[in-house]
């Protein structure tokens, strides 16, 4: 295996000239391979992961989501949505209430110890995030995270 | 369900202002969803998946891929990009050759009808690029691929 390494190297540098690579979805779909492997290996030892950590940061947020509403933000299946959440009730970092705003429905809120461990896993990605951007300066990056939030939070 | 439109939009609303919305890794996923779903649908009548596309894409360049190459280039696991080639092998659009410079190792190429359709299917992806960026101007589409290159494009 170790003599493959050379030639898969060239190899995935002639395909960054490829066709593909300037294709904004792939490049897209690359980018979220990259950061997410990366921000996963960083949750760890928080036992959590990108999935479960944007649920937990939904869930300190002033308007707490339903469960419907996470899998809207989240573009996830409300089937993936479940448990996730009951992963961290289990883990006593969130609860399901019944919503202020609406008695019929559920929202997810989280608890002091999710809050506390929101705060330190918040470091964690931002840490992760400034590794997976490490070639952008500062003021690109920011330019990278405007057009993408132009692009991204629109409702769609 | 009806009834739960307005106060669904609003809510998705209010989280475009969360702490999550500020971070890299939740707008890149959300931007994949949104292109990857408008992509998938627009390829559709082609019988291809944004996936299938890029298998496809990748055998019409002039230095073929491997099937290592395509896991290693596309961030997939090599056992989802198995049976990606199956399906365009089957359907006459790719073919599994030994590879020219290296006997040992196969390599996946396009066919006439695979170069052909991918002709037609590169038309179709850019044209729902273009969508999922119609609130970006050309020059800012032009800087939101040449940052996510930088970031996207680098061996990791």
């Amino acid at each position: 295996m170790a003599a493959d390494s050379p030639s898969k190297t060239s190899k995935v540098e002639s395909f960054m000239t490829s066709d593909l690579s300037g294709e904004l979805s792939f490049l897209v779909a690359r980018m979220r391979a990259i950061g997410s492997t990366r921000a996963n290996d960083a949750l760890k030892p928080l036992e959590l992961k990108v999935r479960s950590y944007s649920v937990l940061s939904l869930a300190c947020e002033k308007v707490p989501p339903t469960q419907r509403d996470l899998a809207d933000f989240l573009t996830l299946d409300p089937s993936q949505i479940v448990p996730l959440v009951d992963d961290l009730e289990k883990r006593g970092l969130v609860t399901r209430m019944a919503s202020p705003t609406d008695r019929r429905s559920k929202v997810v809120i989280a608890t002091e110890d999710g809050r506390n461990l929101y705060v330190r896993a918040r470091r964690v990605t931002a840490h992760s995030e400034a590794e997976t951007l490490s070639n952008l300066n500062e003021e690109e990056r920011t330019q990278l995270r405007e057009l993408l939030s132009r692009v991204a939070l629109r409702p769609f």
